[in-house]
């Protein structure tokens, strides 16, 4: 780097620091709307069709499943992505006391929706990219557990196992063919959180075709929160392999009405219904998810660029096998530990950077401390170190670069 | 009534029951939008908040606290009305194996969020305005049950009673200055069930004033689903004179968030928030609140009117001392059966009419058929006999017309 750029990056920073309302506010990651948006809200609400009845709610099941190449072309939406981890794991059958294998690395509402049927979280760790340790599942499966039937027991605990929720963290992808292997003829339910991966694809070792994430195994969810790389305002959508499951997750998200006419409900349902004017939301952002994930694909590569030479902060990269939607950058700061993961964020906090920490470890919560785990060793060396770092589909490469450098400088301290 | 005009009438009927295409549909209860719903919704998405946080989610809250005249001029708003029922007894403490008490006569929904806390229903009759009968409630407490300490149990089933949840059935209002006596100084949480009763009056006994309903209680649930007298898309909100728990449904909407930055929970949360997009819609929405309760209130008039003089047909009325919103007319056709309540309702449904009966008692629904009851055969009794019928805010006194004399028809059969 030649000596005149370095002095100009330096007064830039300077001059950021010291005047407070200069500085603008940089997001991790806030909603773009493409202008699309009132088009469809408005439609919406001239056709009076504003709550979850009406052609809008369909059109944007119809639309989630094409754009993802979902089996059966189908896909339901829900009130939440967390609302369908909840559907999944209810239509899966997963009992009150059975095991469900999930990463401790997660945002909890993962563990939460065990927690609501009542199921018990068994806590993996974290592989280079964050996204469960399918190495250690797969040792766990042959040491810790044995087959009765097409059932997993699991040895110490004496346990069932009903399913396994691989996490695609950040938008990079759980190789979920590999874990499917993993489960061949058993009783297990793989059920995809695919919350932060919409439109990110996997490589299929069988077909050698990409795949996208959420749709490999028997349902996966997708949440369209505000932070994700597409947004309904809030909302989520479940997709599968499973179609009668997919059609449990609509009967149960509507309070399980049998009789609609004389309210005759077979089974407790929910009210997990998204509403049209969030659908009809959804259906312009829809149209501009690959836009989105050139964005969020170009600013990555800024990140990697702009961090190629540092010595100490390693961008996380995804596998030759997957094509990340790249939601969200996050670097690696290799020689950092809590207490300076801590005042690095708040320093960047500062300059009005939004950088964050990945989620607290799921084990460690106060509400799962006493849940099982198979060597969560990895995600809690790695904690530390992950600084998730703004990357909002419209943030410029001058952000990008300011963002960076802050990054560098405080990792150097 | 004069010849001519029965001639006339007779003539409309018979027109419109053999002209098909000629039949508008006339529904139950479907959204008013007044026009503002535009500017709101288009000011929402302009402000890019378009997701969970943001200002319009607070003034939504003030705005309805504001309108209710809720205690600490505080609400909160969730995801439904179901959500808000689910927050109301979480926060209430309730706990797995606990009796709560409710009435038989309401949607599934009530129940249900009893059942997500693990807790179990006890189901009661209802009175002339469909309201759970707080005579026979007074008779369980007398009988049924012995008081330890600040505790209600239950005697035969030896469980706690933690709480009672009254429904203002079709915008009717129990009495929860009453309900309140029969709970003093005890430990049970009274949490109204308000989903249909925005904006309903009660008259207090100790001060005279009217109080909205809901705000009685320790906590008050309202719903703005698209069928409701206001809507918000979906969604709900909270109030009550219990503050901490107010914050602690806040709170638990929310993921249980101790430390939003570190993503630290010491509880188990939930994704129950409600977008800006719907709090925008609500907003706008909640400023034809009165308008809508005097358009409700007209056209109950109107069909009372209709109605006077039919022998077999009773509209179902209020007391003296409450102002319901009129959210759903409903009469009673006093010598209906099941039979003829499922063949009237089709006849009226053939005409365009959408007419329904109220709710399948709970106590007969699948889920919760094993259930304790106590005099449940009030509404036993009533149920065959209680037709709601088309009731939206937008309902012209023709339409009234139609229904009415359809109903008068279809009962003297």
């Amino acid at each position: 780097m030649n000596g005149l750029v370095e002095i100009s990056k330096h007064i830039r920073l300077v001059r950021t620091m010291f005047n407070p309302e200069k500085r603008k506010r940089i997001p991790l990651s806030e909603p773009l709307l493409y202008g699309n948006e009132k088009e469809w809200v408005l439609r919406c609400l001239e056709s009076n069709w504003v709550s979850s009845s009406g052609p809008f709610v369909e059109q944007f099941e119809d639309e989630i499943a094409q754009s993802v190449n979902a089996p059966h072309k189908k896909s339901v939406v829900t009130a939440s992505g967390t609302a369908a981890l909840h559907l999944a794991l209810l239509t899966a059958g997963v009992k009150p006391g059975e095991l469900v294998l999930v990463p401790t690395l997660t945002f909890i509402a993962t563990v939460n929706a065990i927690n609501y049927v009542g199921a018990e979280p068994l806590f993996f760790g974290s592989d280079s990219r964050l996204c469960m340790d399918l190495n250690s599942l797969e040792e766990f499966l042959q040491n810790e557990c044995r087959k009765e039937g097409a059932h997993f027991v699991h040895k110490s605990s004496s346990r069932r196992i009903s399913a396994v929720m691989p996490v695609h963290v950040l938008g990079f992808t759980v190789d979920v063919f590999r874990l499917r292997s993993l489960f061949t003829d058993s009783s297990v339910a793989i059920l995809e959180d695919a919350a932060e991966s919409m439109g990110s694809l996997v490589k299929s070792p069988i077909t050698n075709d990409w795949v996208t994430s959420g749709t490999i195994g028997d349902l996966g969810c997708y949440s369209f929160n505000g932070n994700k790389i597409i947004t309904s305002g809030g909302g989520g959508s479940i997709v599968g392999n499973n179609q009668e499951w997919l059609k449990r997750c609509k009967y149960l998200a509507n309070q399980a009405k049998d009789d609609a006419l004389f309210f005759e409900h077979h089974s407790v349902g929910y009210n997990y219904r998204m509403t049209s004017l969030e659908a009809a939301l959804g259906i312009a952002q829809l149209k501009n998810l690959s836009t989105s994930i050139e964005r969020r694909t170009r600013i990555h590569l800024q990140y990697r660029n702009h961090l190629k030479n540092a010595d100490n902060v390693e961008v996380i990269e995804g596998l030759s096998t997957e094509q990340p939607n790249y939601w969200l950058t996050a670097v690696r700061i290799k020689n950092w530990n809590l207490d300076q993961l801590r005042s690095g964020i708040f320093k960047l906090q500062e300059l009005g950077i939004e950088a964050r920490p990945v989620w607290t470890l799921n084990h460690t919560q106060a509400p799962y401390r006493k849940c099982a785990t198979f060597k969560p060793q990895s995600s809690e060396a790695d904690y530390p170190k992950i600084l998730c770092i703004p990357s909002s589909s419209n943030l410029t490469e001058e952000e990008v670069g300011f963002v960076a450098d802050n990054v560098v400088r405080i990792a150097a301290h």
